[in-house]
This record gives C-alpha cells, structure tokens and sequence, in this order.
C-alpha cells in the first residue's frame, strides 16, 4: 500500500463511460455531483434515465468515442468485458485517453486492456469495494483498490482518483494479482454463500438469532447483483476455484467431526445403560 | 403466540442452577439484579466465582435438591442432559418445584423431564434466543421462547417469566416441535456455516466488503460458544440433519450453475472468434 498523492488540484474530468448498469449509474451519481461530465453508451437504450441524471447517452459507440473523454470508465460486465472491448473503434479516439475500469476481478481486465488499449492512452485498473447497497448512506472509510497499470498522464490518474478520495474512499493501490486473491477469499466466498443461501431460500423467522439475521442480510445483498456478476467473479478470478473447493472441504469436515461426536455420544450412553 | 399475562404481581423466587458453565452464569447476573436468589451445582467446581457473584454452591447435589428452591433451572450442555438428569436423586426434593430448562433444543429436554421428574412438579421448557455475545447490552427486544409442558402452579411460572419480561424480551410461546423446526433452519444452520468459515480460518482482509465482515462476525460469535453446543443443535435437534443435507445439495447446484455458465461463456467465445 503506498500512500495517496493528494498534493496537487484536481481538475475537472469527462468521464465517457460504457455499460451504462446498475454499478456506473450508481458511481454516475456521485461523479456528477462532484462537478464532472459523464457520457455514457450501453449495449441497452439508457437514454431515457440519461436525460434525468444530466447525462449524454450515445447509442453508438463512433459517436461515443469521437465525444472527446479524458477517461474512459469500464463498467460493463466481467463476462462481456472481452467482447466489448473487442469491438471498440480505436481509432476514432480523439486523444491521448485514460481507460479506467471497475470490475470486481482485476487480472483480467488488465490482461484485456493492456492487449487492446492503444500504446499512447493510459491504463488504471480498479475495484471500488462496495455497491449500491453497501455505499447507500456515502462511500466514507468504504475501501477503492487500485493499481496504476500503466501511466503517463500523471495529472489525468490522480484527478480521477481524487473523485473517490474526495469522498472519503480508503485508497488502497496493490496489484490486480494480489487484489484477486484477497477478493477470492472475501468477496466471491460471501457471494457464494449468499447464493447458496438463496438457493435455500431462507428468510426470516420468528425465532431468529442475530448471527442468522446477519446471514440472511448476506443473502440479500449478494443477490441484489446479477449472478452474471458472481459468474464472472468465479470464471475470471483464477484463485476462486480453490476457494469452492475450501468450502466444500470444510462442510465435510464439520460433518465428519459431528459424525465423530455422534459415536462417541452413542458409546457412552450405550456404556451408561 | 399467545399473549402474555403480565397483570399479576410477581414474587422473589430461589431458583438452583444445574449446570453453572458460560450461559447460566451470564443469566444468573440479570436474576440476581432483580432480587432472587441463586444455588447452584455444577460437575466442575464454580464456587470461587459463585462467592464473587454471592451465590450458594453445592459441591454434593443431595444437597443442592434439598436446598428447597421454587425452580431447578437446566443449563447442562445438551449432550450431558439426560446423564445429569437420569443421576438426580429427586426423593432429596422439599416439595413441589417447577423444573425449567434452557437448552438450545427442545423436543429432546422436554422428553428427558417428562420422564424423569416427579408427577408432582412442573416442567417449563424455555431457550432464550440469545447469549453472552448478542445479549451482552441487555436483553431487550431479544426473543425468549417457552413452552409450558406441565404447569400446574401458576404463580410460579409466570414469575419465573416474568425475569425475561422485565427484561425487555420478546415473549413467544410456541411448541417444542415448532421450536426444533425453526431453529435448525436458522441458528443450526448460521453454527454450521459459522464453523465451515472456521474451518477455512477466514479472517478480516485489507479488502473486506460490508458482507464478507458479516461472515467474519458470524464466525466469531458461533466460535465462542463451545463445539459441544454445536454437536448438541445437530445430534438432538431431530430436524438438523436435513439442513445440513440442504445446504450441501445448494453449493452443488451453485457449482452447477457457475459450471452451466462457463460452458455456455466457452461456446460464446468460441464461435466469436
Ligand atoms: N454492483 C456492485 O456492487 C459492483 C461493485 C463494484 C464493481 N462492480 C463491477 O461493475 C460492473 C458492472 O456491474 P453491475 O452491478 O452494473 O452489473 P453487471 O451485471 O455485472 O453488469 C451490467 C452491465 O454490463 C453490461 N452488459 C452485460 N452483458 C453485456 C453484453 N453481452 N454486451 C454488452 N454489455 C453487456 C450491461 O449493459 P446494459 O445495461 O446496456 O444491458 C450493464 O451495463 C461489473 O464488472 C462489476 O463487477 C459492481
Ligand atoms: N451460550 C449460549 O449462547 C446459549 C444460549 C441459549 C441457550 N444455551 C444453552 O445453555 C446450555 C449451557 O450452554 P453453555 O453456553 O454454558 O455451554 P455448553 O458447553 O453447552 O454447556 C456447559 C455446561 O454443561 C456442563 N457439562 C458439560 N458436560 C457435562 C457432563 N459430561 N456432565 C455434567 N455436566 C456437563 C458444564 O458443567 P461444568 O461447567 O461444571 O463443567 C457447563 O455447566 C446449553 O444447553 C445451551 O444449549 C446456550
């Protein structure tokens, strides 16, 4: 972790940003509350709820690029990263760019990003550890990894940083591997209960504990966000497949050690008798 | 859920403790704040804490049984119940007693005290909904279940309720059964995943999501209650075994959901290139 530049004045950015969902409408609001300007393009037609936010939203992604962005935010899904980006007219960009982008996994969009992305733009991977539920009430002490992965417009990076220092944000710079494999044994592990506790369907009862009512708050917000989402955490995070299968091994473990008790209990009141 | 009686005026009660481990000795500190007066016995010897919290301990459970109380309160672990109960020697008894247990299960203590206990006196069977950890700022608003299996003398079960009422507590009658029911889906199930996380030794990363420190918690609190407490929920909650079955059928179908989606993320990429 180094510590966060915070010296110089940040100015004001155009944000273009592609996949206009639930996350980048989320982030919009804050970004445009700070004073930038945000065009946007989706895959879907956004263009209604871009006119109430302020916001101008290109159906077509020559016209998007040619709009003159100093950053370019990814916030599509991390399974459709590939082929968005596959499919993006480079050279329409009207000049030295940023790309920044905010998937949940980071090994990959960097891998994806430093093959496509012109030689001349900059590339900043990040992963703001929260979402529309969790940074409801402010992104304060909420923590935003990154990892400048390629950079030479130093005032371009730090001004856009600064959106989420200005709010408070825990800046957090480690690499995109590192950041992958904490995230596997955090975030894609809470996701996988909280769909499994979907899968369950549990929910409240009259008797609920505390430590339930925290599970089933798990199983709400973990499926608040498209299974896409926790699909892409799994397929493009190359340390999540171990961590299913830690959590398998530990289900049998605890079965096995119940098992143990079980015989021993019967023994002993069999030895009782 | 009946409503409670709350119009009579409650007595102070001697109540014994059997079984004086971490629950009990976090009850007995409320009981006495109201006034009543607390014996207790237990297999190991608490007496050096009992005369800190200025209670009588009886070494020998003759006497204890002889020490006339108006309630003989259960709070073994689950797994010594019946052993406890079945060595009593209840001819010791003074006279009629309400017997009342705190076990985290139900069906099971009340069969082992309508077996057991002398036709004369009461059995009550209650589990607080809560412990150490979540009742430390009090009880208020926490849920205390019971069931009145044999109640003859009124007076004194309700003044033993009453210690829950005046506490603030959600009073819920319901029956053992529907009590077994409810809690294997949830706090069996929240001390399953509980130790599943301790298994895999998850503890708080630089990168921890507002979901991942809910299992953290999870973890924690389920931890410090006793492995015993655990192996009680599953081997006399009859409908436990089920849950488990449950929870490990949902992460095969997760697994099979994330493998369903990679395959199809496979296909896709295969036939756009
Ligand atoms: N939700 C969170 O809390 C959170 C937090 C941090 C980071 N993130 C990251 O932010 C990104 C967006 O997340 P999200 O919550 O908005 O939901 P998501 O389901 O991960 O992504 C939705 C976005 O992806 C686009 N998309 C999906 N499939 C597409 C395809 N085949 N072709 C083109 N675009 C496609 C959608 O476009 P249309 O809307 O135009 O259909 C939409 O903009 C993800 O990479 C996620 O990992 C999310
Ligand atoms: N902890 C909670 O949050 C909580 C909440 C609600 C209900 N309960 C219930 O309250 C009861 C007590 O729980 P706990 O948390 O104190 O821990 P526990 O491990 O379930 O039980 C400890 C108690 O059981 C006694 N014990 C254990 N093995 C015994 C044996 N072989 N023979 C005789 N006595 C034995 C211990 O006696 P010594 O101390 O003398 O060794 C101690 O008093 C349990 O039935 C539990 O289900 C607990």
């Amino acid at each position: 972790m180094s510590s966060f530049p915070s010296s110089s004045s940040p100015r004001t950015l155009k944000i273009g940003i592609i996949g206009f969902g639930p996350f980048a409408q989320f982030l919009a609001k804050t970004i445009i509350k700070q004073g930038h300007t945000i065009r946007a393009t989706s895959r879907s037609d956004h263009s209604e709820l871009s006119v109430q936010l302020g916001i101008s939203f290109f159906r077509n992604m020559d016209a998007f690029l040619e709009s003159d962005n100093d950053v370019i935010l990814l916030s599509t899904s991390i399974l459709s990263l590939s082929e968005v980006v596959k499919s993006m007219p480079f050279n329409r960009l009207k000049g030295q760019t940023l790309f920044a982008d905010v998937l949940s996994v980071k090994e990959y969009p960097r891998e994806v990003l430093l093959q496509t992305v012109p030689q001349d733009c900059d590339v900043l991977c990040t992963h703001p550890m929260f979402g529309p539920e969790s940074g409801k009430e402010g992104w304060k002490d909420l923590t935003f990894v990154y990892d400048r992965v390629r950079i030479s417009n130093e005032a371009i990076c730090r001004s856009f940083l600064q959106i989420f220092q200005t709010e408070g944000c825990k800046m957090l710079e480690i690499s995109c591997e590192e950041h992958d494999k904490l995230a596997a044994q955090s975030q894609f592990l809470t996701h996988t209960i909280g769909w499994m506790l979907s899968e369950m369907e549990i929910g409240p009862t009259s008797i609920d504990t505390k430590g339930f009512q925290k599970l089933v708050q798990v199983k709400q917000s973990t499926t608040k966000d498209s299974f896409d989402l926790f699909c892409g955490l799994f397929i493009h995070n190359r340390f999540a497949r171990q961590e299913v299968q830690n959590l398998e091994l530990a289900l049998e473990k605890v079965k096995q050690k119940l098992k143990e008790r079980m015989n021993e209990d019967q023994d002993r009141s069999v030895s009782n008798q």
